[in-house]
């Protein structure tokens, strides 16, 4: 497939460079593709900038939202962050989005206020659901939102079943969807459709506790297996 | 122990039941105990009315809150409807909890606009920390909240390893609360201290996510195994 990841951040690297490793056509997609190429200071946490992993990654093309959005030919991966998830869809430019399948990874995470952060969209409305009144011909998907990008595209970092949620309105999106997520390594028995694309709110404010978790357990690397009564 | 239980419907039931049959004084703690006694037609699931339920339980004594809380030795269970919570406490009495811990099961649910609930407080604030600040000399201690009763008091229902969460200010008063835990059947293993009372914000928003699993698995009969990468 001919897939954009929209976002050139540590999500955005790691599933660009899984889904170019499963042999997809990808480019990533950015504001302003000079300013990335230019970025090389390694984040806090040693992720490399967009530039540098840019020049490791030459077969994955940066181009700009717009071009981004056109070049797929049905899944875009949105792994912005929350706070510009729906202004780089507004640049990507509806027409090149409509029809296509939005796997929406964002989170409403406000750290503005320093931690923890809040959510700036939660309990009675969604990110996931606020993009999808904003661009209704897209078909947004919401999920990988509550674990962290190595294991969104490795889910066997962590050992035995674990469980990943799926929210969207559209049931063939959510089918596709479902495949990549299969490609990435994630058993069917281990996806768990949640429904329609306000079951979002449920897998956004999972992200107050995933915070919390991340502080106490001091690693990012878990996740939840959701079990239950025979 | 003599422990007080706030709260008469399924889950207090359950809490009050489980423990005096684990040899603790037991009593029910209601606004109006003749109101409560009279009661007879069974909730929407089938379970007992308190009237029912006080006649099947002779051992359990019914008591308005402030003899509830007063009876008390240490811990008092608090298995209130959310929007009572406080005030039930109010009624409860300052001075008959002063210095008490509240094992705080209540969740901020709000079903008056239908389903899916929403949550009266939530994302900057939680519910355990609105009763913790309203009674600074309470040891209020959230656990139990992001499971159904019956798992709540017998964790083997769910095979195998699964996770309980636990928030709270008072060291010694979470390590109370962990040893009634693990009374119930929690191994110690599976019983997560996330922190202080504001980590109360991270179970209370599972709550989202929990009534729509519940809507998916058409079962109340699961829980979250939390799994970490070695």
């Amino acid at each position: 497939m001919k897939i954009a990841v929209l976002g050139t951040g540590s999500v955005g690297q790691t599933l660009a460079g899984r889904l170019a490793g499963l042999s997809h056509e990808v480019v990533m997609g950015t504001r302003n593709v000079a300013e990335s190429l230019s970025r090389t200071t390694p984040d806090a946490w040693g992720n490399p900038a967009i530039g540098t992993w840019a020049t490791q990654n030459p077969h994955i093309k940066l181009v700009n939202y717009s071009e981004a959005a056109a070049f797929s030919d049905g899944i875009i991966v949105h792994a912005m962050n929350g706070f510009a998830a729906i202004e780089s869809l507004k640049q990507a430019g509806e027409a090149n989005l409509s029809g296509k399948i939005l796997l929406d990874i964002t989170n409403p995470l406000d750290f503005s206020k320093g931690f923890p952060p809040s959510l700036f969209v939660s309990n009675t409305d969604s990110l996931g659901e606020q993009i999808q009144a904003a661009f209704p011909t897209l078909k947004v998907v919401k999920t990988l939102n509550t674990v962290t990008n190595p294991i969104m595209v490795n889910p066997s970092i962590i050992p035995g079943d674990h469980t990943i949620f799926v929210s969207g309105n559209d049931a063939d999106a959510k089918a596709q969807v479902v495949e990549v997520l299969k490609s990435f390594g994630w058993a069917a028995h281990n996806i768990l459709d949640l429904g329609d694309i306000t079951t979002a709110r449920g897998t956004e404010q999972i992200l107050p506790i995933w915070v919390r978790l991340y502080g106490v357990l001091q690693t990012p690397m878990f996740n939840f297996h959701l079990k239950v009564a025979h």
